[in-house]
């Protein structure tokens, strides 16, 4: 009898194991229940008080080949743990960062197959991620992903604010539209680009960001993305499903794995508080830790370069136009006829070094500098550049040398035409060439279709590429801001020297017809969740056609706007990316650029609403300044923040960069006013920003001597 | 009427050049003749002794994205010249090569696209070679070949041997049919390999060799295959016109130029004596000069290695079996079961070491030395070897020390398995490391499907790779043999670091379940008229059960065929590639292995039909001794061959080694005979060849006391 009762209760523990598992967060707020459906599919779902952030969402994989790993599944273990630790990253919005969650690891037996499989599941108090491993087993070695299949089964039809599903591009405009209107919106949100690949008039990019009708906000991407084809998000938009689409090699196929492998962390951060998405650090938590031994050589840089004059049409990037094709090695372009555009010149260059050097920006980015630009893409030339040799009028060794003699840092530009295996060959070479001059970073760029041909941008062949030149690059302690790579997944905690990315719609698309206005209030909810973006913000001229009569682009942002991007859209690496000449119309609003840090201890987000507003105060490393900044979207409003984040007791001066009443981005770009108060924790601001506007402050402590014929706020 | 009379003149000579440009060799024998047809076709025929042997064949390319290079052509300008020159091999067959040809250049405008063409004819006394050459011009820069359309118009319906078309691998038997046989014959001809993909039935390889019911012999290849993809050859069998097929990459395209280039060279060689094919340099010649400037590092090397006991399964190459997958880096070989058939293992590679020692062979090929075996192919597994990191039973440093002590030189191997991102991402550290432990040569393997997925083993971007991985072997002073890669086409004479290449049938397929036994006797005619092949002679245990009781394969071949594939298959590289314990059973054979040379100041050609029979008298470098093979065909025969390329006046001992008169390859393969002779240059042999046998002659000069009581031959 009792041996009867035991056996039951045995039985009842292990068929409650297998029908659910419930993980909550540390604060109790996020549940996670995990189960197998009757056929041994392996089920999540997540609340956040109580409100239902993912429905009952299937997990698996089809593979090639061999069975799939969808169901017949039973849970052979399961275990639980806690883990709180804090740690240091080498620049960021904080000093420190608290990596706090609850664990569940649910092995899983296939058994008609006997493969294994592991779901791990961390639940924060800011969401959940999940994902797949695949332990060294005898059953699975060498498998081909046909495709994964993880569900993100939504409460409703949500509003997403969202791009294009594409293998090859991120730089779309954001959408705001209901899931359901994904489909009907999809062929306006696609606009043209180099390389672009779409593949699902409902498929869609991480992050993700939505906003539920009850208020919750909830965003979906992915985090340590290693070796791995990137994920997009394809929507069953009747049943307002999103499921994993993994973007293709060239074959069709979405990855070839080893075990023992893991995937990369699948992500949903939530909340009733859009500003905790903005200070979420779970994509950065879900990385390991740092690779680097001694990460000293990587520093926040500030910077300028020979860059929006080509962008906009002004300069050029190649040196002659007398070629229809150039050989590097073959082409004499020393005998060559200029064709009197090409700005990176040791002049001209020596110009923006004097610019740099006298304004205190750390570095120069000069772009068109090395061979190869008079046929860079388009023709899919494998032997496009050689990351080595300068154009006739570009003098390395003595722009090195002024640049040294002015304190000031060259920053290497790699564009590689997505010729990829030409990159690869060079890597050494080009990197130990910047050794040598002592260039501390370098921007790559991958525009124009892959080579290998028939690769993508996010295909794993592609991933597994950036992450090589990165690793390579701290092998030499270089600093790397890849362009037109897969956008980043948090991998920056593990290798910091990774201190920028674009891998979304930038600046440069201002001169190509535009931007929307509250583009810079979307991208710290998506683009930014991963890592730094090399934005290159800071344009005064707004009217291009100042600068080339031929571009008729307007930059959609006020003058104002800009200088708050400055604080809204983190990055260790910061451009001025306007003409030195367009700052010296300007040197009052110009002040706040050279004031701004690039580094932080501490980030308090005052206000925030996706597509609207964001609102962020920081703290400067080692410092006591603060800044605030705020990019405003397509309609004025009115910011009131109080700044309770300043030392209690303390007195600052405040100096506030804020649209003028009349400005616009569109009719009165430049219309901004710059006024002075002294603040203490205890002030109150109301502050109007323009239509596709902002404001910025600097706040610098005082003594009451100096601050006190300011007015108070 | 002077005036009008010379106008007529010269409409004359201009439509005589419009019509038909005429080049002869400098020996007249050979004729061809350029023309537009009225469509502004190029068109070019050759006669040899004037008989046809390409009939009026068109020439040009279809282009993807832009109008075709085929026909509208108008001639701008042709230009003769002549070029006789002798330059010096760094091995060879011959101490000396004439290079002797008449060329015509032609200047082809296409007037509706303004775009200009060149193509180049270098007539030698051994045949034609054409190019083409895309010059400097606005009109062309980028462009992608769809097809390469040259013709080849066969006079008749020849006798050929031929491989079946194939982008991924040459490793197949000949078969000898008549043109309009191939058809039939493609699907037997077609045999299994690890990677491989046909594309018509009516496609084959090239080098191809045909012989004309007139006695003719023709030989059809390419020369210089630098940065383009492979050709093969598909024959119209109704019109009897071969027309390049070039090796596509993964969208189907042929290739990707930009101009300033050129195509690699066509070649066709002729003769009426099929010795003279065999004799014939032109592939060489129509190559660039050597690009290396001290190859004194380059050194022939005879060599044995830890190879066939893997190829026929005695041994394995993988050290271990405890595993599903392996990965590189993470996998703990030192804590896994050894599976104890691992040949690459210290102990036993020293006692390959003695051997080379005692036996003067100059170095030792050790394959499955470095970690990633287990798994290493058909998985498509890209991070699969790291070429630096050797097995825990591999002391790479005592190895070396003991082999240097023994003044022996190790032999370095890495197979890529195709994954060549991976092998190019590793090539430096791995060339250092053979530098650091003084490997002076490399054997290279790309076994299965390449990686980038899609791409073959001979499109333009795979001959890209081989290129670069000769060109910086040559930086690091490393000999290169690379196996399965595409087949030479004389590029060692630009870089003699190329000292030898698998790309062929070798005598691994002995193990494989045998090649046809007159194979060795089509090589020299075909594969070998590009460069030297690694074909590993030397077998001596024609029964594999013998070494592995599982292997019920026979090596289709005698004993005294194998010595006498040492002379009849040319390289700079051979391979003694059988177990020591076989050659200590027949030390009297072993001798010849012992005593050949492997570099030479004259070869003399005396007997040779494809697929029938070639007799080889070879004059070592710098000595006086000669050396005679024989291989033969399918059916018994006796070779009749006198001594007269010995010097006159002098006395040599001649060591024959034969078939005995009971030899044959499948019946009785070890039957062989050692015989010595007195002979001069007056001496003649008849010696019989058993099916499948040969034999090996040394000759060394003697004084008439040490050859006094032999018998005169």
């Amino acid at each position: 009898m009792k041996k009867t009762l035991l056996f039951t209760l045995l039985c009842l523990v292990f068929i409650q194991v297998a029908i659910a598992q419930t993980l909550e967060s540390p604060n109790g707020e996020l549940v996670m229940q995990f189960s197998l459906q009757e056929d041994g599919t392996p089920v999540y779902s997540l609340t956040y008080k109580d409100q239902a952030v993912i429905k009952p969402s299937k997990l698996g994989f089809d593979l090639r080949d061999e069975k799939d790993l969808l169901s017949g599944f039973s849970i052979s273990e399961t275990e639980e743990s806690t883990f709180d630790q804090t740690w240091e990253p080498v620049w960021g919005e904080e000093k420190e960062i608290r990596n706090h969650y609850n664990e569940l690891e649910v092995n899983l037996l296939q058994e008609e197959t006997d493969r294994n499989l592991i779901i791990r599941f961390r639940l924060f108090n800011d969401g959940l991620g999940f994902r797949y491993e695949f332990p060294q087993q005898g059953s699975l070695g060498h498998f081909v992903i046909k495709e994964e299949r993880s569900q993100f089964a939504m409460a409703g039809d949500h509003t997403a604010f969202w791009i294009p599903g594409d293998y090859d591009t991120q730089e779309y405009d954001y959408t705001e539209s209901k899931l359901s209107e994904i489909r009907e919106t999809m062929e306006t949100a696609i606009t043209a680009n180099l390389s672009q690949t779409s593949f699902s008039n409902t498929g869609v990019q991480t992050s993700l960001m939505m906003k539920t009708e009850d208020g919750l906000y909830i965003n979906l991407h992915e985090a340590a993305l290693i070796d791995y084809a990137t994920m997009h998000l394809n929507l069953d938009d009747e049943k307002m499903i999103f499921e994993s689409w993994l973007t293709p090699d060239v074959n069709g196929d979405k990855g070839y794995l080893v075990a023992p492998t893991v995937s990369p962390w699948r992500t949903i951060i939530v909340s009733d508080d859009a500003r905790d998405i903005l200070a979420s650090k779970m994509t950065y938590n879900l990385n390991e830790p740092i690779a680097i031994e001694d990460p000293s050589w990587i520093k926040p840089m500030k910077y300028i370069g020979v860059w929006w004059e080509m962008i906009t049409g002004k300069s050029s990037w190649n040196y002659t136009d007398e070629f229809k094709a150039v050989k590097l090695g073959e082409t004499d372009f020393e005998a060559a006829e200029p064709n009197g555009k090409h700005a990176a010149n040791t002049e001209h260059v020596k110009e923006y070094i004097d610019f740099a050097a006298e304004h205190g920006f750390d570095g120069v980015l000069v772009e068109g500098w090395n061979i190869g630009w008079e046929d860079w893409f388009g023709h899919s030339k494998d032997y496009v550049f050689d990351f080595v040799t300068p154009y006739p009028d570009f003098d390395v060794a003595e722009i090195q040398n002024y640049a040294e003699s002015k304190g000031v840092k060259m920053i290497m530009h790699h564009e590689t035409s997505s010729s990829v295996r030409n990159y690869e060959r060079h890597l050494d070479t080009a990197y130990q060439f910047m050794n040598k001059y002592g260039y501390p970073a370098v921007k790559s760029g991958y525009v124009g279709d892959i080579l290998p041909r028939g690769e993508n941008h996010y295909s794993q062949w592609l991933v597994n590429h950036y992450q090589y030149a990165l690793e390579k690059a701290a092998d030499y302690k270089i600093m790397v801001n890849a362009h037109e790579a897969v956008r980043p997944t948090g991998i920056a905690r593990t290798y910091p020297n990774l201190i920028g990315n674009e891998s979304a719609r930038g600046t440069e698309y201002q001169s190509f017809g535009g931007s929307k206005p509250n583009h810079v209030t979307v991208l710290p909810f998506t683009r930014l969740l991963g890592g730094p973006m090399d934005y290159t913000p800071g344009i005064f001229e707004m009217d291009l056609s100042k600068l080339n009569p031929e571009n008729d682009s307007k930059v959609n942002s006020t003058l104002a706007n800009q200088l708050g991007l400055y604080v809204t859209m983190y990055s260790p690496l910061q451009m001025a990316a306007d003409l030195p000449e367009n700052y010296m119309r300007f040197p009052d609003a110009f002040q706040f650029i050279k004031d701004v840090a690039v580094d932080w201890d501490k980030s308090v987000y005052l206000e925030a609403e996706p597509g609207d507003y964001v609102t962020v105060a920081r703290k400067e490393k080692g410092s006591t300044n603060w800044f605030v900044g705020n990019v405003n979207g397509n309609d004025a409003r009115t910011a009131r923040i109080n700044f309770d984040f300043l030392d209690k007791g303390k007195t600052y001066i405040a100096t506030i960069y804020s649209d003028a009443p009349s400005a616009h981005y569109r009719m009165n770009p430049q219309a901004y006013e710059i006024k002075k108060y002294r603040v203490d924790s205890r002030s109150k601001l109301s502050q109007l920003s323009a239509p596709g506007g902002g404001f910025a402050i600097s706040i610098k402590e005082a003594d009451k001597t100096d601050a006190k014929d300011l007015k108070k706020l």
